[in-house]
């Protein structure tokens, strides 16, 4: 099977990371990549690094069009513009994997609170999208045809804690401090905020205890936990393109070795291909910068019994592009790992 | 009053950053650097930085000479070297500012544990040694003849708690985590930790709650509480070259606002010229870069009643070489800020 | 004496970089920073890095009450709006140093072609102002009233070039390719140029063979070489803040020793304090990062008699802010080097 | 067909880097990893970056073990070192690419003056070897049993030229400038130059006029002129991971415009799929970092009617992985492009 895929948004930072990766998956075809900024240029012509690759344009075809020739379509527009093009295309067989925030919360009242000012088109849809973090849900994305791919921070976070909060180990007193590459900013520019002078030989603090991730993450954990679970986040600009390293501490009310915790994770985490986890050593943004893995590693403070976790991921890839395509590939019966190993 | 100023390890990062510093300083005169290494050479030939700058050269007198022929000696050599000179130069009159941590620790014990594999030279001089962090042993140090620098981390998360500490604040559950430059690594390979391709676009966690600088910021808060302070530190290298941010969050028993935790850092530093406090905004590694300034920035997370805490220092200035000019110029009855601002 | 100086365009980068300088200044008083943008904001509250600092406020006074209250007065504005200024301050006593490129080049047919679409407001003045590159103009600079501050690449390029020209030993076929920090965009987003993600691990080649600085260059060597002189200029973007590198090789007619190089460059540099000439290894940006120095190297190919010249300097400080500083210093008959060194 | 493969010297940088492609490469399964110091380790506790993608081991068997198992073998020795297990294994059936030096110069006295000190264990087989640079000697690399990895500058540089010397456009005063990240000086430390501290914020000049990579780009270019060539060569390192930029500048003796320029290079790269001509804008290292293309791109400056190219490689990948690769591919009959695109 050979399915058909378009893009909306496809001028968009996370789009071109998605478009590499989907050139090399053996089972799609891109059909469309809608872009009203660049509609009629080459892809290679507004991104040199596609020459040779592919002969591919954008295009603003109307959304009913893209219904009509698409099996799947990624959304990689900014969140309030997302849900706009989702209700127009719902209606189809069309399998939809928005990478936007739109769909990623279950009532509008979150949006009303972390995303104050943006509209959202159709939050009766809120109820049914799946949240597409496959280790976690894996097989409600089997089923999906409206997927919310997860947020680059809450990837990173939640996969760090999920182990501990199924079992019992931690629920309260959660902070999390997350470092990220520029290129979580995409290509808008924000003033202080990512010109190169801003972020050299820096690191940034923004938004600490008020990152709208903050409830994805609280959310998903909560439903692990089957219990409210509040995390107090802090993220976190650093000199680099991509890549996250969340880290957190947790006093520990019971004693655990380094060793009983690795087993934990092995347990929660088996037969996943994508989670790596640390019998020695730490994880580096370097050892999965390019890839979909997600690297968690440990130490136990042993005078003060705290746990340290660390986990990286690389935010366009896992945290952005390839878990969509992740996704995708579940959604469709594909083979997990096509495409991104 | 002008003073002649000697470094015994005058090759380092430190030395040369310390070099800088004094040769702009108006109340001293640099006449010995004392380097096995660079003996015979000039500054400038060795770091072509100085050209038209200093005339001066490395050398390799006794150090006897260097007693007879300096006020003030500054050490930058590696711990367990730098008592060695210590233990020679003591009974002078010369004033000894040492930049390693072999003063730093009130008794063998710690160096012991902290430090394994190190001889000290003369440990009975360890509870006689000024740990020279002038905004909360300033009176000390303008007696000491003996003032052991503190370390890049403790100065960065010693500020950063002091106020809270000593306020009864905080008290337990500490967690710091504070990412560094490189050059805190010197100018010594260490495999696998700076070299270019190990750092850039990297984070790297190392000795996660183990890390040596423990014990001074545990020992320097404890003496500030009236009781023991336990800290789990987690230090990671950064991709820049200098500064160091520290962060730390604190659940907090009564509600404080921000304007509260202001007034309270405000108070505990009134009137210290290089410490200073955030209103807005939160401190970054750019705004101390090339200082002598401490940068404390906070936030409440409401939600969770977490206090938030940022500072941001250079470390190899108010972390090792301003910091010690600092030192001096209280020892020696200047201004404090003579040469650093 | 103890003059007033005030800076127009203050809100810029290179504003930033001045006051820093003047601020350290002892001959004179920062009494006017005019910026409409930040006009009645402290500068601390726009820039961090100036807390405890200074207690200056931006303000935007009239052009009249500029007049009145300084002696000497910086502007910093972008070209086309530095003109404008200049008009209104001319007719009084007070000196300018006008940073942008409006007084640079001696004729407006020069503007029209490499700056097309600048309005320029007083070309009659284009012949008064004075060029201030102090190693080749110091005289003309002492006594002017309007000094021309260089551009950064023409800074390091003219500078590794004069001594050569003006020995007749290179005439034709000149080629510079010159590599330089991105702080030389300044604080302006420019679209695929300096966010972050277009230049960190990039380099940038912009503008080949029609750089607007190009004239600059030619003119000045051309005065020196008494004859018409011809640059191919090449400019490259490099994924750091601060700093020039220009390297230019030269077919050489006749046998020349790298030792007669350096005897050549310190003949026509003795004295200068802002100059230094590497008789070993090759200037670095790191060498000269923060200072007003301008390195020059060489290497002799002798295979194919080819003389390698690199210079390097800070863009900021020797190619902006610093240079400004040196041009007041001669201005005023202060030292040459106060505040710079 | 699926081919055993082999790689000595596997724990090099260069060695991970091919390790990567290999592993994704569907003709080949890779057997033996010779490291005498890694020996017994599975590679991903080396490097973690491998985890979850291979159960490899590095092993240390004898080169008659290699011989027998291994259909092609990759050497990733440092020059010297190489030429050792080359006299080893030649005899045998096995196909060898060498990535060392050892074999891209036709004779032995090149060795004795660009690579003094280093013996050659078999120098008569440098006539046989043939210099594996796919886009001047297809035919000959696919006849080939040895094969001379091409250095990575010489392959950016002998890519951007190898037209205009065909075509007699250029000759002579050739003068290459070129700037590397970091990786070219692989996992060894080299004293002032490797460093994190080294090169962060800076742009370092080595070796100017004298890199041993020149006599490869002049025999090379010599062989297409049917006549001597001689070239002044630059090589400079840059603050980045990867990537060769290379620029060089040439006075024309006719006039060209970039248009038929551009068509020269297109009519003499035909079909070749890892070049990439550049009719607008300028090849950046961004892109073609992490793949095997070159990107090659000019200008004309009409006032001196000079011809200015640029051209960029992945160094690690066009520049001595990727190429490696590419020459196994027609060695062995694959798609040129496998494992590569």
């Amino acid at each position: 099977m050979m399915i058909k895929v378009g893009i909306i948004g496809a001028g968009s930072l996370t789009a071109e990371e998605l478009l590499k990766i989907l050139l090399k998956h053996k089972k799609i075809k891109v059909n469309i990549l809608h872009s009203e900024t660049y509609q009629g240029k080459t892809v290679s012509s507004v991104w040199p690094s596609f020459k040779n690759l592919t002969a591919l344009l954008f295009s603003a075809p109307s959304m009913q069009k893209i219904k009509e020739e698409c099996d799947c379509i990624f959304i990689t527009r900014p969140h309030g513009k997302a849900s706009e093009a989702v209700k127009e295309l719902i209606s189809s067989k069309i399998k939809i994997i928005d990478l936007s925030a739109d769909f990623r919360l279950p009532e509008i009242s979150y949006y009303k609170k972390w995303y104050p000012g943006t509209n959202h088109s159709i939050p009766e849809l809120l109820s049914k999208a799946v949240y597409g973090l496959p280790e976690l849900n894996r097989n409600k994305i089997k089923k999906s045809s409206l997927t919310a791919n997860p947020g680059c921070y809450p990837t990173a976070v939640i996969l760090s804690l999920a182990p501990l909060i199924k079992n019992n180990i931690i629920k309260t007193r959660i902070v999390v401090n997350a470092f990220s590459g520029v290129s979580g900013a995409g290509r808008i520019y924000k003033e202080n905020f990512n010109l190169f002078g801003d972020i050299y030989g820096n690191l940034k603090i923004y938004k600490p205890g008020t990152h709208q991730h903050t409830p994805e993450m609280e959310l998903t954990l909560g439903e692990l936990a089957g219990e409210k679970i509040k995390i107090t986040f802090i993220p976190c600009l650093a000199p680099f393109d991509r890549g996250i390293l969340a880290i957190s501490s947790h006093h520990l009310d019971k004693k655990f070795t380094k060793k009983d915790i690795i087993e934990i994770y092995r347990d929660f985490y088996r037969n996943e291909q994508f989670i790596r986890i640390y019998e020695n050593g730490y994880p580096e943004i370097l050892n999965v910068s390019g890839t979909n893995f997600c690297d968690i590693g440990f130490e136990i403070d042993k005078q003060n019994n705290v746990l340290i976790i660390a986990s990286t991921i690389d935010n366009i890839i896992k945290g952005a592009s390839g878990q969509a395509v992740q996704n995708m590939n579940l959604m469709f019966g594909f083979d997990e790992t096509e495409g991104l190993i």
